[in-house]
């Protein structure tokens, strides 16, 4: 596994590889890998010739007082973990590079990006647009693999990429999950162990919707209220929302018809969790 | 030479090209050429293998009021003028095909748009940098030549592809003048007789500038001043701005030191021309 810090160096060897007609895979992600990351990379590497994963903790998607300086950060770690699930290249730009002084251009997907997570975090999406933007720019990927934890991220990446004519194939892969159902995130092991507890709430009441929609039921309020019940059982569990939307285009929807997403975001103490489940037959 | 009007047909041409080692010159523009665009392919020729010239008149850049709707255009004439100027291709794509129904993606320079131009036209160089990130994913070219008439928007393209790692190559060409000096301009044939001969006032108010700067002054106020002077002797000139910049950064300058730009905007009745002069010396 080749270890590239530069954007000059990244993209005269994506220059290259496309010269030689190799596919390029990227996954973009910001460290701290647990299987989720693997899984993704694991596709990845089936996908293409090449396989490129970026590591980079990106500023501009967190917002005033999250946790950009706290979060989680091993890379020698993460290297070796890359290493063994058969990554070519890791790409690890500094933020001088990718941000350097004077740097004012962003990257915004406008509607898509006021709902859900965006009403929470509004600087958020702008963030990993424009971040993932430059990253296609430099790595030029014909194939890039995003998880669908982050479920709205996918979808606003995939208008991205239509609307600006990027021409990159983006894949969403499903979400890993701890044996007690408890959806993987780099930001679980923040939680105590009371709050680990409080926090299978959310897996729960989404396999209560997932049940719901099972059994016929096809009113996207009963179902977010049946939702809530399960989680406000648990004191230290605070929810941002919980909402039913169309899969797509993420519009607000009357009534199911074939297929929906619930997605939900909660504090567990001072942790916000996300998590989400497709509605769909069969 | 050959005419695309689809966006995959001509991102597969420009990905065959790349793949052939071949180097891709751009030139966007709207259309209804002058000798000005003829200029911009002429240098495009020399500069690359294939020379690409884009038609397109693209309505997130002109205000709500603005003259979209008028904006002069004549394919037949801008044909026979790309042919006869060496253009190989002419990507005339259509408006249903670059902002489909549900287009919601825009890409903005912020603070250098902030000013000049932008202050007057708020959502124009928004729309600018939109429709070239889009050209140049779709054209995929390595050098791509615009004309320095419009002097802020070629800063704030030079911005965007160094802020988004776009790696292609801007080059700046100069203003072409009619004979008695007025900056070309697809607009200036909305000019009555006399008011052409007003709008000389705003290329005689430059040649002033320049006078002043070659002959020490240094103070961009007093220049600014002598320059109003002379637009405001037209009844039928109003001015916008007339505003002495760093040629790079666009940002305001206390003195002028080794180079500036000294840019203006004005109507002459209800047709809005710009022009400007670029202060240095030798």
């Amino acid at each position: 596994m080749e270890i590239v810090s530069t954007i000059r160096e990244m993209c005269s060897i994506s220059d290259e590889l496309r010269k030689g007609g190799k596919t390029i895979v990227l996954v973009p992600t910001m460290g701290y890998f647990h299987e989720g990351h693997l899984s993704l990379m694991g596709e990845g590497r089936k996908r293409g010739d090449v396989l490129v994963v970026s590591l980079f903790v990106n500023p501009t998607q967190f917002g005033e007082g999250e946790d950009y300086e706290v979060y989680p950060r091993d890379f020698s770690r993460d290297k070796s973990l890359a290493e063994g699930t058969g990554v070519d290249i890791l790409f690890v730009p500094t933020m001088e590079e990718m941000y350097p002084e004077g740097y004012q251009t962003f990257v915004e997907v406008e509607r898509l990006t006021e709902s859900m997570e965006g009403r929470f975090r509004p600087t958020h999406f702008r963030g990993v647009t424009t971040v993932v933007a430059k990253l296609f720019n430099i790595v030029r990927p014909h194939i890039a693999i995003f998880g669908e934890k982050d479920f709205q991220q996918l979808v606003v990446i995939r208008w991205m990429v239509e609307d600006l004519n990027m021409g990159v194939e983006i894949i969403g892969m499903p979400i890993l999950r701890e044996r007690d159902g408890l959806a993987m995130s780099s930001r679980n092991q923040y939680l105590t162990p009371d709050q680990r507890k409080a926090a299978l709430s959310l897996n729960h009441s989404l396999q209560k919707a997932f049940q719901l929609f099972r059994s016929g039921e096809r009113n996207p309020r009963r179902i977010i209220d049946a939702v809530k019940r399960v989680i406000e059982v648990e004191g230290e569990v605070t929810i941002d929302y919980v909402e039913i939307r169309d899969a797509r285009t993420l519009e607000e929807i009357e009534i199911i018809e074939d297929q929906a997403i619930i997605a939900l975001a909660a504090k567990v103490g001072k942790v916000r969790l996300i998590d989400n489940v497709i509605l769909r037959e069969g």
